[in-house]
């Protein structure tokens, strides 16, 4: 079995949403000193590779512990988007999605992580898009950019309010190209909150 | 298939091992004031359901990222130790261990997780427990307790020298009493540090 990790490392200069608190990873022991040694952490539930749940944008929404764990893993489908925008129903064509399903979106955008336009320039997906992962029960939309569309975030809502949850910030889709069968599993930290980091990873037997 | 969770919620009352730094998550976003909610954590590399890396007891020794994910998937065997203490090879006895295994220990401990004893009374394993863990390449020892022994953590320094990663504060381990096959996935956060909280469940076909 190959495992290929679709996670960013998460350190003091992962990048994050403008306005959110920025990440720190710090020793606070030392074996030196302390006899073994520790970091402390600090994250916003939305930094680095992590899934949105219903209440980040939601009045009331769940939060990620109201759903089962099977939710969190599925069989990727990997969808080439690289150089469209919007990403349109048509991206879809040939493609059948089941309720087992984890749709994954390839930009390419993951190689412009570092960089400031990250948070603005990225592919957005329309609402008929959005509406066919509706339809079929899609478990969760992943993809390598900070989301699925830009304020008012009107497709957030829509997938959310509808259980799709949300895979933001992946890395190393170029790695599942010519990949025909994989699963994906995407553990979040075990928080009753709006969205957790997730350790993200694909498997090909 | 049928997937068990094995990690203890992270919330601002996780216990810490005594001088650790506090866990907090804490809502620093609203819908009503902000448009979307989003929350702070705040945690050590060793808080709550997590795994040790050689570094955080072994000047220069490995980080978590410096074993390959493979590592952090495998074949749970359970033992089970309730009432055992030390926790001695004859334990073993008649159990196969393989390189791809993840041995986890059952005290039924976790039920004392928020209680201060937790941190004190624990069961702890013998040298020869350890040994034979070595001797046969287990990838993981996991145990519903802080930890395989006490200060000056002799066990814990022989097993991550010889690269048998901690999988500590585990919980729910009665669910597996009675399953003879499941398959452990504990993936940490993505951190090239000493340790990190990680999602741990057990899979059952």
């Amino acid at each position: 079995m190959q495992i290929i990790d679709l996670t960013h490392k998460f350190d003091n200069i992962t990048p994050v949403y403008p306005g959110d608190p920025v990440p720190k990873l710090d020793q606070i022991k030392s074996i030196s000193k302390d006899g073994y040694s520790a970091f402390k952490i600090q994250s916003c539930t939305h930094t680095g590779t992590h899934i949105d749940a219903p209440s980040h944008i939601l009045e009331n929404g769940k939060t990620l512990s109201d759903f089962s764990l099977d939710t969190f893993i599925g069989r990727g489908k990997l969808i080439d988007v690289r150089g469209k925008s919007p990403i349109t129903e048509k991206c879809l064509e040939g493609i059948t999605i089941e309720s087992t399903d984890i749709i994954i979106l390839y930009t390419g955008f993951s190689e412009k992580f570092k960089k400031p336009e990250y948070f603005i320039d990225y592919p957005v997906i329309t609402q008929d898009f959005a509406n066919v992962l509706i339809l079929k029960k899609a478990k969760m939309l992943g993809m390598d950019t900070p989301g699925p569309d830009r304020h008012p975030h009107a497709i957030h809502k829509k997938l959310l309010e509808n259980d799709v949850l949300l895979l933001e910030n992946m890395t190393n889709l170029k790695k599942l190209l010519s990949i025909s069968e994989f699963r994906i599993t995407a553990l979040p930290l075990n928080l009753s909150a709006d969205g957790a980091p997730a350790r993200v990873i694909a498997e090909i037997q």
